[in-house]
């Protein structure tokens, strides 16, 4: 891993526990032995490190779109599902910089991940739209439906913890038929 | 209002917008028009505050289950559903206090607050179990049923703006049958 990746992973980690703004450059810097101010050889602002921590987790989730197998709605909405959970649960910190810190960026930094997270949004909502057009899905209001996904999805970083009763295959397995169901798509 | 309650919804739009970490007692009491050494003759301490502040968003979600009209668990749960969305909704910066800033709290305020999550959340799984019970549901594993439901709904909080798209009525009308699809109870 490169100087760079290894300060994001230390601020991720810092981030995600305590806030982007309760958590200072000399901080990160103390997590990797460095003087606060050496990190600055590496980094321009604190920011800059929040905007590429909010890029990656971006960059990973789009690839789950962008990866989705042929087939029916059914099956490509239980792969973005299997796809969005481990991108949550490999990247705990991150998505959860991701989900939340994201705020604290200022133009253009946030209208660009606004729109990173609006195309994401709009990617759920047109595959449920293909699922309602090949009849095997049932949806009021598609938009809807695609922000009730996400957020069943994306909440399990507030509680998943590596070593838990539930690992991230079995996660899949288990909210699989729930999104299923809720898009009136499942059995019976 | 009295003064304790203008200072809890003071500091609760502060820690709602930019997290409780970076928000200091002397910028609550500007709020106010006070002085910061002042508003420790209402006060104890910055945590107290924040504490007061979960603990009443707490009591609002208990109360949705502690009121939940007679019927079958469909009934139940979309009549859940309207209420923990309305106390979101209506109390915006205080859910958005409750979801995130808790785990900020030290113990043994953070302890009371985990109780008061848990005992939520297993309210919620016995009311799918009953319904599993009744025959009205279809749910293989109501923990995580429950924790896709209670995700849903939370994460209204992020995207949710008072005079958008859907009134707090039209939201809890969309996501009833989604959630009831999700517990295999929906139409058809």
């Amino acid at each position: 891993m490169g100087r760079y990746e290894e300060i994001l992973d230390a601020a991720g980690r810092l981030f995600s526990e305590r806030g982007y703004h309760a958590t200072s450059v000399r901080e990160i810097a103390r997590q990797l032995d460095l003087q606060g101010g050496s990190l600055y050889a590496h980094i321009d602002s604190k920011e800059e490190v929040l905007f590429q921590i909010v890029e990656r987790a971006a960059h990973r989730f789009s690839e789950v779109v962008q990866n989705l197998p042929e087939g029916d709605a059914r099956v490509r909405v239980c792969a973005f599902v299997r796809g969005h959970l481990r991108v949550i649960v490999e990247e705990l910190p991150y998505a959860t910089v991701f989900f939340h810190e994201w705020k604290f960026l200022s133009e253009p930094y946030k209208d660009r991940v606004r729109r990173l997270r609006d195309a994401y949004e709009t990617a759920l909502k047109e595959l449920i739209e293909e699922g309602v057009r090949e009849g095997v899905f049932r949806v009021e209001d598609p938009d809807l439906a695609a922000k009730f996904v996400l957020g069943a999805l994306n909440w399990v970083y507030q509680w998943y913890r590596p070593g838990g009763r539930l690992g991230p295959e079995e996660l899949a397995r288990g909210f699989c038929p729930l999104v299923l169901g809720a898009l009136g798509g499942g059995e019976g």
